[in-house]
């Protein structure tokens, strides 16, 4: 099993423990932040948006993994009986997009204004819906077979519909809710970016999806994580 | 095609058209509401839970359905091409979660704490995979075939844990979460209240879920809504 910090550039006493933390805080910190722990196998999968959220938020965590292959012995000691599950002060919250969306409160990736969040909130559930649909095929096609079902049926089911509303709905903007940042950014540059595995050439017709793929990709928190990220199968 | 206002207990000055609205304002007036229409199939399925919480609130929508048969011919005309669709002053909104939980948050149905609106999410977001893989299953086998699934796969696999964590979750409390009704509770109502017709004793063992499911139904608003639902296959 591995268990390690997040690196963040938060000042070292919010890594403190948290009895250690109540007893120096000041006016000048946040009110306490609960202790994060995220568990999920190691790979990306389904808990990479999390952590692509608190990296974007220098939000400090315990990202514990474990293999798949240990998942039997380890299920009955994963509260909840499920992964991902993030641990807020032990307590657990399932569901990925769920855990998500409440990283992205915390680290300000949410608009305020409640149609934009909703906006937000269905782009990442085709995100995740695609990602779902793709990986159901990868785990039983072969690498051959797996092209093929992308270029002949996910891309025309699926992927087209979506990149093109996306191209449409970004037409000039920088981002795609609010003139900010958002956790639909980084769901975006996470899965339609790492569909680029598929099909090299999938963006070329839709250069606003393109360039905000490389921006979140950019973006220095990212860019930091994905650097220091181990090359996992999934 | 369908296209009825819902019935509510607003003032008419509100179902009036939105210029006819703006004239009439005064300060005894919420801000002027956007026009909303909800587009899906003449069924439940993935919108009931849109239409449960435009009840509740008292929000007036058109509920506008189309018969299964009619959607090739119908889907060219449908803003996004998918359904459901919110139309929010005709934009389109898509995702039957993102329109539920935005529908939730002008109902009031969403706590302000955060963990409390994530524990939310992530109850509806498992109310709706158990909703994916009944109907996914329903849709290919006879009633009998489905009997023994719903027992021998379904139940074990997923509801089980679900209601023994939800039963654990509830102890004696009134709500699901923040002691106040949610979306969450709806969503429960919706579909733990519809699998009693997979297994009528479904939740003899669970007391604390089938109270709320009954606690739910009585809900006046949801109680007028079913009441005048016609019969539907789904």
């Amino acid at each position: 099993m591995l268990a390690f910090k997040a690196t963040t550039s938060f000042p070292p006493l919010l890594l403190a423990a948290p009895d250690t933390i109540q007893q120096h805080q000041t006016r000048l910190l946040p009110a306490a932040m609960p202790e994060y722990k995220l568990i999920y196998f190691n790979a990306r999968g389904r808990a990479e948006l999390v952590r692509w959220i608190f990296a974007y938020g220098d939000i400090p965590y315990t990202d514990e993994r474990f293999e798949m292959e240990d998942w039997p012995e380890k299920k009955p000691s994963v509260p909840g009986g499920r992964v991902p599950v993030l641990l807020v002060d032990d307590k657990p919250l399932l569901q990925s997009l769920a855990i998500a969306r409440y990283a992205a409160r915390q680290a300000s990736l949410i608009p305020e204004d409640s149609l934009e969040a909703a906006r937000c909130d269905a782009l990442v559930d085709t995100t995740a819906e695609i990602m779902g649909e793709v990986y159901s095929n990868v785990f039983k096609l072969d690498k051959e077979k797996m092209a093929e079902v992308f270029k002949d049926d996910l891309t025309p089911k699926l992927i087209t519909p979506f990149l093109t509303s996306l191209e449409a709905d970004l037409e000039d903007q920088e981002w795609f809710a609010s003139g900010q940042v958002t956790w639909a950014d980084l769901a975006i540059g996470l899965v339609v970016g790492g569909l680029k595995q598929f099909d090299a050439d999938l963006l070329s017709q839709y250069p606003g999806v393109e360039a905000l793929v490389s921006r979140v990709m950019a973006l220095p928190n990212i860019k930091e994580w994905n650097d220091k990220q181990p090359e996992l199968n999934f």
